[in-house]
């Protein structure tokens, strides 16, 4: 592991660190927040997936979450979106190859050899930060914006036990019945659907729901509400009882300002289900 | 006046602004927070001039400002560094030209005709934020980072009365003394250095001081402190008993993780000054 830079902020390290990844067969490069709390000893941490066209850097200079972070006494990981380098696949439209992972193993050709964002998440990156870094894996959360509040909800569900707690700014909610979704999927995972169920947040909330709190946060005026289907997935949640909150933000859009907004929500929520 | 871009954030608006600006002869940009508040009537405002190669954008995305200018209810105005433009002069090295327009009326070739950020912060854009926001022009207050706490810094001295307080992350503090100055007020101004000394906090602090509050932070750890020259303006402010507080703050850098880690505490000092 390489270190890429370090910034003091907020009384902590804002870091940033390369890799050579095994489940992704490439350079991965990754944001870590470390609280001052971390001088003492393993601290919590909490997980932030990215969006689609987003690399480690975009949440970690826009979100505004370290400072609330360091209150709290939380660490947090800002993970890439995709495999990156010259050998690896791409495609010319925004939404799928690099910087649009979407968090999952990729089956098909030609992206079957990097684009493993979910094994890349949920197996190899927690391992390097408990080796690495004070982190505690026994104290973990997770949200995320857009394809990462996908990537979120879909990890989350699909690891009971594992994350006290998860949320999610404007989250693809159903990429099953999405434009946002179903190409990426198809590309990724081939045409068998059942493949699919796994990486839809709403089809597992109908399925198995999240076993501790989530909050969601969805704008209003979000220009991409017609790819994202909060409505879905609100309805899968309360038709489930889960334990959680789906707030509809008057008049905010898809941006970084949204989530800037409601980031001290997020971490206070968080910080509560760690028990900090 | 167009509008580029309106963001709702924290309960207000991040708008992002262009107009045809007489002092700089070319289409400017700026961005402008306004807090809930404004919705009620005008509002006190801060200005963040922002510091070499940055446009409006990087404070307004990176510094963090918003959430705490909601709750203090003041507008924030991110004016641009530089005119613009296929017609304007620029140099190949980043402090010259576009980018780094050191917040002075220039009155050398090539760069007189449209380099005059000192008229277009002083006398433009307060007219027109007057004219077309509710801002309170009685109630002033600027800060700045690097190039932009020397603007601010320089600006707030030759306008006694105009801003209740000043502040400043890591300023160009002593710019005829630093390379990051001479070789700008040189190209700008020309050779008599009598015309330089308006542009020098230090300068000015020796000759007039601010009529009102101050606060500096500067990184310990700033990859630039040779060119800064802080430990000039900590001792002319100290030798003028200047109403103010000069912190060294260690193991911070040059970085918006610096700028974000103390933004709290200038918003709330300038909201204190602003008698919010």
């Amino acid at each position: 592991m390489q270190t890429v830079s370090e910034n003091a902020c907020f009384g902590g390290v804002q870091g940033v660190y390369s890799h050579a990844s095994e489940a992704c067969g490439c350079d991965m490069t990754f944001g870590l927040y470390l609280p001052p709390a971390a001088k003492d000893g393993p601290v919590p941490v909490l997980w932030y997936l990215s969006g689609l066209t987003c690399t480690h850097e975009n949440a970690m200079t826009k979100a505004a979450a370290q400072g609330f972070a360091a209150e709290a006494g939380m660490a947090v990981v800002f993970p890439d979106t995709s495999p990156r380098g010259a050998d690896v696949a791409d495609d010319d439209a925004y939404d799928l190859g690099k910087g649009a992972g979407f968090y999952v193993n990729a089956t098909q050709e030609p992206w079957a050899p990097h684009f493993r964002m979910w094994d890349y998440v949920s197996t190899e990156l927690p391992a390097l930060l408990g080796t690495e870094f004070a982190v505690d894996l026994g104290r973990q959360a997770i949200t995320g914006h857009s394809m990462g509040g996908h990537g979120a909800l879909t990890l989350a569900m699909a690891h009971p036990g594992r994350f006290a707690s998860v949320s999610a700014f404007a989250p693809i909610a159903n990429p099953m019945q999405s434009d946002w979704g179903r190409k990426q999927l198809s590309a990724y995972l081939g045409d068998d659907e059942s493949t699919w169920a796994k990486h839809d947040a709403t089809v597992q909330m109908e399925a198995v729901g999240f076993d501790g709190p989530l909050l969601v946060d969805q704008g209003g005026s979000d220009q991409f509400l017609y790819l994202l289907k909060p409505e879905a997935l609100a309805q899968a949640m309360a038709a489930r009882r889960q334990d959680g909150v789906f707030r509809m933000q008057k008049g905010y859009d898809h941006s970084y300002f949204f989530v800037a907004t409601f980031i001290p929500d997020h971490i206070a929520f968080h910080a509560n289900a760690l028990g900090l």
